[in-house]
């Protein structure tokens, strides 16, 4: 699947400041970057931040005054996504090194406070069928709901809150499943069919070997996501980090598939 | 410097349960093991989990019944200890893409909290100057208790106890650190002259161009610390982990100068 | 119904202490004290601290040593228990101006932070209907446990770790309540067939004109339950309260109904 | 000393609320109102909530649409201020029956999770020595400053932050007042010479037999308060409690000394 991908912003920064920008498509085995173009004016030296071992691309810059970016890129795709249920929960001692830290707690996703809930929830669970279980349990608890979390809002303050924006969800997910011992990580998209559409934040499960793509505001299409960043939790993968003091002007994000507009 | 290291430990499981062991001195390139040996009896499958990239050392075993492990090492190293004061604050958009997770809040370090607190009370101070503040203001302000915290207690409570132990000053420090701009992360190491002698919980800052070891407990000379594991806080250089149920039966930590015993 | 009520309990007062003890049966309209005897050894001053209005008695002495105290009383209870379903919801603007304060959010009750999940999980009910399915909503998400709350446990705490012991349950019933508008209040009572032996806390709701007596555990009777004091939360109606440092050497307490003892 | 207070407020109800007005004048021993005049329009049912033991009045209403609040008073006070230095803190068990729920935490006032850092930081400090440190600490550590607090914020979130506004100091004085044992309450009053002109929120120290007015933002001269309502924290104090939604149309306080009106 080619998926088209933009993103338009604008910034003020009033005192000098330092930008990390993830909006790039990450370069993986199964994610093409066909081609693309980032323009950011004025003309500002780039220092780039690529995680070449995830194909994850970042870019930093220091900021005054307005900041126009423009990002566009073709994308393709080869993913196959698999129903979660089923798939098997793997013993921690066999995770590769790189996949245990995602176990732990982070600050959004305070895991170890969920163990008690999901023992009781979801105890007799494992693996796919708990994710599932977890899923399902998010759709019937949690609403979407702009303005009740802000950017210190935890998946504590959503789990008794009980409503959240894709970024609460997907902290929420992420800390249910790490409390049942699946490894559980952050992934920011551009997301086709999102309405309205925005960066999108879902969440990957490893199981059964790989990471698994979970949408837990099941709000967008697994297969028209384009990953952009991996971390944690909201704090490593924001599309845009401030050091210092910026106002946002405008801002958008759009994605689309490229058959369908070919068809048309 | 060389310094003999040496851990003691023994643990009841009573259910199946999956260890993580992360007790072995990182090989780093001022840190060098001579010679070492880690024993686990009964003889279980152990599954490495190093990385290779920092060095450090991590084995995961399945357990079941009494386990008790050994390890003995003879390190060499080199560190050279520089005082904080003056060290420049590097811009961040030249700092490392690895080094920039470092900045973010943590579980236990949740440092978006401490940003109105730091910057009322060393908002005139950068780089090394804000450290050697932040540890003078520590020392002068937290108690070295044990019984006040435990697993879940973060840097924000022990901010308001104003006592901890050696991980809590770790995690206070690192806040504080990361809220001022400074990467920080949490190191476990073997410490000479420690006492009561114990796996030792300190920290590093990543100022002008390289990682600075600190202790913000002052319980025990750098230059007599054996390095061996690294993350964003407790959860990530927990000795052991336990994904199960585990029973204390016995556990001590030792490190000794070997020059000083030569001479002797 | 005749019940008959006793307390023994035996605390150590390393330092001068001052103690609050809350365990006398309250004179109430429907609760006559037949007759009563305190005695607590060595002989102190006691300092009477009644609340005339409430008909609730406490007592405070200073304290050092060991002390003894014992409590009997034979009580009669006039109380009859009406089924919440169909209690009216009284509009705030009629409540008694002494019912007001029990709308408010107190520390181990933070009703404030439960306003979203109620008008979720409740919004279509009022009054006794909203109260009888709080408590089965509570019966059917929190356990009965021990040891997996203390002291400063609050009602937030209890949501999440869907665990707790009585005061727990009075206080996440007590939060849910006053959050959709209804006045509750903690209320410390001796009680009949609860298992194992122990002082109560319940709560009580203010429907329909007049408070109503809940167990949100569903442990004991009703009608079996001898109220010493009403406040907020646990705070205000601990059965001891000590200013200064008391160590707990034996305490148990007791109620069994007196017909039963004289048809035996 | 006699004192003009003004309040103006409109507030617009689009769904059916009720309302709980706290800003007339208490009645006191040492206040006493000379005239006065309450307006509110439309012209509503008004039910008094009036606390005949302390003074304090109270109005409630239910509303629809915009309503309009005048209320202005002559108020002579008669309250002589001493210093807090000095002052006896008394034994627990001699405080009359009605001060000891003023030691307790609420929900505002976590004075339970201080203890530790009062220790500290008072603990060779006794009543109005005591009272008078942590003044001078609040004064020290703490910034008056808008807008980095809100209705939710805690005593706890302000030792934090470092900053707030009335409210904020109010509850953090008297969370660290009752960690070291003196009964304190919250008041809000009409304050000659704030500026901006506001209700206020002070609080007051039960210290050598009586209660002490202090104001923890040194803001407003403490013979200048004209007393509206006392209570646990600010949840008990607010000049409006909406059970419903109420849009703010506008709202002003002022008060004014007379004898210097009349000197003019």
């Amino acid at each position: 699947m080619r998926i088209l991908v933009k993103a338009d912003m604008a910034y003020r920064f009033d005192v000098p400041s330092e930008v990390l920008l993830q909006i790039e498509a990450a370069r993986t085995p199964i994610q093409t970057v066909m081609r693309e173009a980032l323009t950011i004016s004025p003309g500002l030296a780039l220092h780039r931040k690529d995680d070449l071992y995830t194909g994850e691309r970042r870019v930093m810059f220091a900021a005054q005054g307005l900041v126009e970016i423009a990002y566009e890129a073709e994308v393709a795709r080869s993913d196959t996504v698999a129903p979660l249920a089923g798939l098997t929960q793997m013993a921690v001692h066999v995770l590769p090194a790189e996949v245990l830290p995602y176990l732990n707690a982070s600050y959004y996703c305070p895991s170890i406070r969920f163990q008690s809930f999901v023992l009781r929830e979801f105890g007799n669970l494992r693996g796919g069928d708990a994710a599932a279980a977890i899923l399902s349990w998010i759709a019937q608890n949690i609403d979407y709901r702009a303005c009740v979390s802000d950017s210190q809002t935890t998946a504590l303050d959503t789990f008794v809150d009980r409503a959240g924006v894709c970024r609460d969800f997907a902290h929420l997910a992420i800390s249910l499943c790490r409390a049942v011992g699946i490894p559980a990580r952050a992934v920011s998209a551009f997301a086709c069919e999102l309405d309205p559409p925005d960066m999108h934040a879902v969440a990957e499960l490893y199981l059964d070997g790989s990471w698994r793509l979970i949408d837990p505001t099941g709000k967008a299409p697994l297969a028209g996501l384009v990953r952009v960043a991996t971390g944690r939790d909201a704090a490593d993968i924001a599309f845009m980090s401030i050091y210092g003091q910026g106002e946002l002007v405008r801002q958008s994000f759009a994605a689309e598939p490229l058959e369908a507009r070919a068809a048309a």
